[in-house]
């Protein structure tokens, strides 16, 4: 096991067993937000006809030449296909077919003139323009053509994907798995929400903001409760961990005589790869492994995060390392957040030797951003992630960003580019 | 009823009708994404006595005057303070307390030292260093104290907001209801998803792909199916859709002979408050409102959206209209697309007269946004919407944007600003 390691080692070291989950079959409902295990071609011509893109009349421009508004070209309406019907007859010269959007242009038809250029009269219509050959006709497989690749392997399925997906008849779409997050809290002064608070007892609110963060970046997460300060019932909340794809303990794994965490998870054949990594918040930060699943003896077991027990450090650390492992395990290839470089109006210090992330609030001026702390950098103060933007990164062997320098930031709101005018 | 009226005009029109709802109390756990109809104020003094940040040894600095790691000053361990007790005695000069991370720091502590900077020694502490007065202390109330405003009403709930309800103690939260929102799809040219293609039909794909958005962006959709083209099916199916928030057809509302639903929709009681919009894709659009819920006399009504037929069309539309108006019902303060200028190196034309949403890919190049056509801009094109990062803004009244033009471009990908690293 590595100690006091970088905030970059300690990433390398953990995608480094991060793979993406195996995939499974759900309904097109099922699916949006995950990411297709193999790409999707196309097994339709679509659209399947030359159809009319407008209500209208089918036409043959060399009936219509010079036609406009002051001089329109009378012609008799010879008949008319709905849209879903295929037309029974093909358009002769001198004749033009009442046609409605979507349905399939009748043979001999070259373009379509929209209703609004034209004038009905019983059985015959006034048209005032001349089109160009194909107006207002979408040619058959305009959109996809059979064997066309349309969606390649690792997509992300919005709502654009689920309408071609749905477009091609596929009820149902192979997607990577979402990763299964059991989330373990323990410690004596820890009660669920509803919980007696008395005698400085707190929420074990670490488990909310996790179980949270989880759903909000489309995994799986369910949380097995507040273990004991005892090696014991440590021991039996890690057991019931063990078949999910990532365990993340908000007990903490420390130096601390109290700390069963660590003697636990050597016991049940966790591998840890290291303990402590050298950023602030979120220092005691330990990453370990199970080898196999308990009992199957091949295969990858789960993944384990030990955090640890401040908020913000917890938070910090789910940012920096368990989103990232968790997006890779669900196939995504967008790992991390959005990166700006912002001015630091105010200046920041700090001794050498620790990466900080630094909780500020970012703003637009003079074309460029602004950030500026949060104010107390507690690693308690919670309430502080609730008005931070982003996490401004203090590099490790810095100890001055002078007032004016600039650094990058992780933008961390995510309404943060979100304007306040449609922009039309 | 207006017609052909501007884009900004039709999203005015569409504002003034849209009203955040009314709140509903959910558990925490379902509150994920949605937005405080109310402030939150601390009940709770967090944390709620002065804690130890560390695992270490409360201290009196005044004991440890010029303690190094060559000259430490070595302490008897007078007692021991686990996380969740509160120390039964208080510390005395001359002295030290074992403590760990979370514990009530005993009265007479002035410091914590981590254990990283002592050695053990049976009953006493080897110390290298004399910490300032506070160090390693979380005061009393840090995070928050009883009476704080710690979330404004309009929040919206995520990870860290999560957190903070859960230290409150917040198990149900007042948030703004999601719209529900029925989609309807009508023509006889249409199926359902797993339904027979042959003959020219299609899915009814923009049911799905309208599905998914309204998904995506947390409101509660339900699909009506697909109503056939006769006007006692199309009445059936908005009858059916009256109890929703919001109802979003892509029946399509055209001048041609063949549709049911402005008829329908006049039949039913609903005002429409305008047919067309000068854009491309997307011009025939049409926005009503229902005065009241069917039988209640009181109350606002669904408002009803008229989709455009054509996929691109209709997700256009969705994008500029439906979207925002549902997330002001959500209440959002954020209701629009990331804004970003970029350069359109290949120019682009048109006739002037409609706003062109064109859409486009977007790569950095130089520092800058380079727009790209995704080719052909046709409204059937529904694989074109899968590969646009976004939708540049060609002005109604432009028809060109000449090689090298800058224009505003929304951006639809989510994942567009998301970096290759993590930045540290």
């Amino acid at each position: 096991m590595r100690q006091g390691i970088s905030v970059g080692e300690a990433w390398d070291c953990i995608r480094d067993f991060c793979r993406p989950l195996p995939g499974e079959t759900l309904p097109l409902f099922d699916a949006l937000g995950r990411c297709l295990t193999e790409p999707v071609v196309s097994t339709r011509q679509l659209p399947p006809a030359a159809c009319s893109a407008m209500d209208g009349y089918a036409v043959r421009p060399g009936d219509l030449a010079g036609a406009t508004a002051s001089s329109p070209v009378r012609l008799p309406v010879a008949f008319e296909v709905a849209a879903g019907a295929q037309s029974a007859r093909s358009l002769q010269a001198g004749e033009v077919a009442r046609i409605f959007t979507g349905a399939a242009v009748p043979a001999g038809a070259e373009a379509v003139v929209r209703q609004e250029d034209t004038q009905h009269e019983g059985g015959h219509v006034r048209i005032e323009i001349c089109p160009p050959e194909g107006e207002n006709i979408r040619a058959a497989g305009e959109d996809m053509e059979i064997g066309d690749s349309v969606l390649s392997a690792g997509t992300l399925i919005g709502p654009a994907q689920t309408g071609v997906l749905a477009s091609l008849g596929r009820s149902r779409v192979a997607v990577h798995r979402r990763p299964r997050v059991a989330i373990l809290s323990g410690g004596d002064e820890l009660v669920e929400i509803d919980g007696d608070v008395s005698g400085g007892r707190i929420v074990a609110s670490n488990a909310y903001m996790l179980w949270a963060a989880c759903r909000a970046l489309g995994a799986e997460p369910y949380s097995l409760g507040i273990a004991a300060d005892r090696p014991e019932s440590v021991e039996a909340q890690f057991r019931a961990a063990l078949s999910a794809d990532c365990i993340v303990s908000t007990a903490g794994v420390s130096v601390g005589d109290h700390d069963h965490v660590r003697p636990v998870l050597e016991k049940l054949g966790c591998q840890l790869e290291f303990w402590g990594v050298r950023m602030k918040p979120g220092y005691p930060l330990a990453f370990g492994r199970f080898q196999a699943k308990p009992g199957s003896g091949e295969g990858a077991g789960p993944l384990v995060f030990g955090l640890p027990g401040n908020p913000v450090s917890a938070s910090v650390c789910f940012e920096q390392f368990v989103r990232p492992a968790l997006r890779l395990m669900m196939g995504r290839q967008d790992l991390y957040r959005p990166l700006l470089t912002a001015r630091v109006v105010d200046g920041l210090r700090k001794k050498p030797g620790r990466l900080h992330f630094v909780r500020v609030t970012l703003e637009q001026s003079g074309g460029e951003w602004i950030a500026r702390s949060t104010g107390n950098q507690s690693s308690g103060v919670m309430t502080s992630m609730t008005q931070a933007h982003g996490l401004l990164i203090f590099p490790e062997e810095a100890s001055e960003l002078a007032p004016g320098a600039t650094a990058l930031v992780q933008v961390l709101d995510e309404g943060l580019f979100d304007p306040t005018s449609p922009g039309f």
